[in-house]
């Protein structure tokens, strides 16, 4: 367990915020280190796509779902928009939360038109939002297409916000991905390593990726690469594309324990299960990532023969 | 009747403002939790078209029409931009209104180039007018067109404007439209309920979207994944292409009592009828939204021969 | 003659304009409630075009030519740039000015790429200009092209300027003019009458259009669904094109009496006319707009058999 | 000799500034109400073009050349980039500046994209920086390319720079060459004579423009009427081609005496000299524009048998 | 040994501020006039290419490498993303740094769309940060792409930024770039020379450029019009392509000591050796640069044989 000594705090926190800086810190990775990020944020990036239809439970078709699942099941923050926050956090108020600042529609291809995707709410509108609302935000959130024709616009806005962020104590994600008509494979290893990177230089406390992937190579390895190339900023992994939950969980291990990732960020894998399968794949996830414990022990959990609890 | 205890307060209502949203909450739904929206921004969205010719009464084409109909008829509240207020307001004090803050004209077409519409007024606007002009303003309320190569533009205006607008104790309205190349279909019913949860996740009080409509599947059905996508945020229906009157309004009646839609926003199936007759339909359609009656009593509203009044 | 009484405020002026408002309105209707507007914004517009050439006055080539008419002829206002009006107004301070707002050259035509103009000055600034200067700024301009591409960003700034202007007390003339790829006909009645109406939804005191034309229709009666759409948004004419005077002022006697138009803007159809024609010229429109003389009268006026004076 | 009470003040400088706007006049003018402008920003509008090659003397590839000309020379103002008064200004407080507040380079050609130039420096920076530094800044300048696709963003900047200069008694001169796929002909008296037009409607007190030129006209004739179409803003006239030095000053001369101009901006032509004769070509063009001399008179100073001192 | 009073100090840096910047200026140059800057912002310009992969030292994969070698390593600075300084700057507070303001990836290559980097942090934010971290921040860097069709933006950012750089003491580093679809060759001496004079009026401190070359020329010999062309603006040489250490070294010593530069930027050359020898390399650079000492010596030092330190 972390303690508040052992948090290393940025520069670009003003002293008179590194208290706060400290206890977002500490609330968010759950005095680990490493971070279960529960990302909510795809009513606008899929639209309706990942809460309804085939396979999908239909309790996630109530977005009250995802506050359900976030408030019951252990992880470190909720991630979503600042609207969906306001319209559901006054009976949630336990949960810690991570705004995200910026989201748009699957509607136009890359192929149509390079991604973009714009800063709706500045970090003054979060802080006087946790103000006004008494609410745990403990951290911002941004999505940035490198290799897009509009990477200038969101390298800007995000690297604006984190130092916003920071300014105010509060803990920054970016998630990552290379998209664009410039960019073949969004999933290169070393293209990943270059948005680590890239993260870094912005100063993001975290940052999310997809899972690297190349034919013939072992994911696990390549993403070593992406690990230490963002230096002291904490890789969280994506949670790729559905398959058993075994081997989900086995990724989730493979990246925090054999590449060294600081944890990860799972969405529709999670909330397309029925609240209580989600919760407990929740534990589970929660389980390798805060608890350190195996895949066994997670599926134990996964499958509601034990219980994790921090 | 919902009393002031009934209200949902959104988060992004300082609590100084908690009485001003909660008047205004009922004042526009008329404290029963639903909307008759009353829209009168085609003079730009259409042009002249909607006002004038074949089919369209002669009233029609004075703009006070709009006013008498918003002031005698059974309304939540009158939808038009803020110049139009400006100019006719002081003889219609009583009206509920909602700023419109932004409007393009039809005459680009989507195939020459993607909708956009940009936000002409600001919401400080809206409140110095409100004070300055002692209106019942208790709205504002934006166009978005989803899929759009504009879209990251009208996202932004429209999440930072509910923010504001709930800043001050405003209610917001968005009309959420799935318009531009990459738009196969626009009433296609997953775009719909993504448009939903894409308003709920801006933080919007309502969303205005149009009546699902897939060949072969019956709308009403289709709805129902609309309204439970957009969660907490009420929806609204647009009024549809013009017909008989019985079958408006069983929809009207539909797309509340079957679907659990939270009301309508109709324009021209409105304004192009003669006043009386304008004012009739105005209180038949409250009185399915308002009144809970059947499409029978509110035919028989329509037709004069019982009185429908809050 | 109109006194305070029977001029109707905009609800966008605060109380504490109310006077300036009304006082504005009186001088640039001369008590009327009609508008006799002498514009002199071409010299970016059309270049030099409308002032030097075959069938054009020595004398336009001077550009105090224009202060010259507007001192001496009976106007409602002279428009112009800010620029143009602080480099002569020291020695006509008598004129009432209205500033126009934008300009763009003819240069780059719409087959090239559609029409764009932006605000130069802002409300503020003529304010200040007023302020210092002194002079009888009574108003300001801008001019829109809707159908344009470039649309959005012209009806956000003169819905803006509206609202800025009406706070301070000046009155405002929108110059609309349907242009772009997207339009075929633009002096279609029923497209001019959509701009008419749009500078009603935008908040505008005055609109001025160009006189309606289709082949085979009589432009007076087209023009009356111009005036219904702009309810009580004053309608003056474009000069059209130049053509014997008498055919002229008969144009602007219909325009008024026949179809209730609020008057006409005249340039180049005064100023390419000797300064003592030009002033003729100028008095006998007033005559027609503001004495409501008839065509005939005007004549006589023009051709300096008699002398009309408000 | 001009003396203050000559001088007219437009009316945008307020009444506080009229004594610093007069000032500057004099000190721009030498008092005589003409401008001999020496033209250093080509350092970024031609690169190192005209500062190393053949026929360009050896020292002008040392920047402090330009300076040492300014210094020793008869000029109303040199006007170069703040950037690089900033870096030699402090050995040469005795120069008039004129600070040229944008610049792009000639590597994008016309043909490519349409010109434009964006505004680096604000007048508020000049007044900082002229106050700071002590310098005798007396003017600030921007080129504007009418008829590009991007008029409106430099007609805007130009607009409002002038009406801050203004406020702070600053003088102005415009740079308005008309360029861009629009422009058949860029020398076009015509549309020179437009361009003047515009600088004053713009409020500019001078403008700088290209001697017109078409075939088969005098040039001299051809350039009354750009003089006439700027009213009471100065024209002065860039160097044009390099041709023999008596042509040149005739060329000055005519300018001035035979069309009306107010003098002329001269860069290269200058500069590309040696130091001594480049100041003896200043003094030869001083002569002409300030004393009144003849061409004959001023080839004697060109030549170094007289010399000519205000 | 430069002392204070050998400093040439803008006049856009206050006199407020003239300590600051002298200070800054003898700390970055290390009292010699001249500059070694390690540059350390390519894990945003490209990607993880110059970090991992063959011949690269497996150290260089962690960032924190870059803080150890210009810790250990004698150099003038070391210019990173603010973001990346953030996250280190803890542990190494004695670095001179230089905040890089601007950074794109090399995703998009020029044949698909011009380049653009946009300005992340202002000016104002890192005199913030230096306050509060209290690091010595010495200086600000921003690179700029000449030729390019969004040169406009970039000039504008650039030039904008050095001024308040300096009206905050800080020194200012442009890297200028000629790139784009107009550029056929970005080393051709002429317009790197151009760069140079850019550089100068915008007023920087230093400019970073390309090491001219032509074919069948001396880039000793082309580089001399360069640093003409710069003026008093120090002209600092990119390493270059890798090659042997002693050719670069011998092209470090002559840029300096044939052609007339102020210094060097080396990045990838550097840092992708093993922590010890890259530190040898700074310090063999900085013996040439700061100690003056001949390409031998230099070697001595980085083969270990000899230390220099200052």
């Amino acid at each position: 367990m972390l303690t508040k000594h052992d948090v290393s705090i940025p520069l670009d926190v003003p002293s008179s915020m590194h208290d706060e800086y400290v206890a977002n810190f500490l609330s968010l990775t759950r005095s680990t280190g490493k971070l279960v990020l529960f990302a909510g944020d795809q009513k606008i990036e899929h639209l309706n796509s990942d809460f309804y239809g085939q396979g999908i439970a239909d309790e996630d078709s109530d977005p009250e779902h995802l506050f359900k699942i976030a408030y019951h099941g252990t992880v470190g923050c909720f991630a979503a928009q600042m609207g969906l926050i306001a319209r559901y956090g006054r009976q949630y108020p336990g949960i810690g939360y991570l705004v995200k600042l910026n989201s748009k529609t699957n509607l136009v291809e890359t192929k149509q038109r390079d991604p973009v995707s714009r800063q709706i709410w500045t970090v003054d509108d979060v802080v006087r939002f946790k103000k006004e609302s008494g609410l745990r935000v403990l951290a911002v959130g941004y999505t940035l297409y490198l290799g897009s024709e509009y990477e200038a616009d969101m390298l800007t806005e995000a690297g604006r916000l984190i130092s916003e962020a920071h300014k105010h104590g509060l803990l920054t994600v970016l998630w990552i991905y290379p998209r664009g008509k410039s960019v073949l494979f969004e999933k290169d290893p070393h293209i990943i390593a270059g948005a680590c990177g890239t993260a870094l230089c912005l100063g993001s406390d975290f940052v999310k990726v997809n899972y690297p992937s190349k034919y013939g190579f072992d994911s696990r390895e390549m993403f070593k690469e992406a690990i230490k190339a963002a230096g002291n900023t904490g890789v969280v992994c994506a949670g790729g594309s559905k398959k058993g939950v075994r081997d989900f969980l086995q990724d989730v291990h493979d990246q925090i324990y054999y590449a060294g990732g600081k944890g990860n960020a799972t969405g529709r894998n999670v909330h397309q299960r029925p609240l209580d399968e989600a919760i407990r794949l929740c534990d589970a996830i929660s389980a390798i990532t805060y608890g350190g414990w195996d895949v066994d022990g997670a599926m134990r959990v996964y499958e509601g023969h034990e219980q994790f609890k921090l």
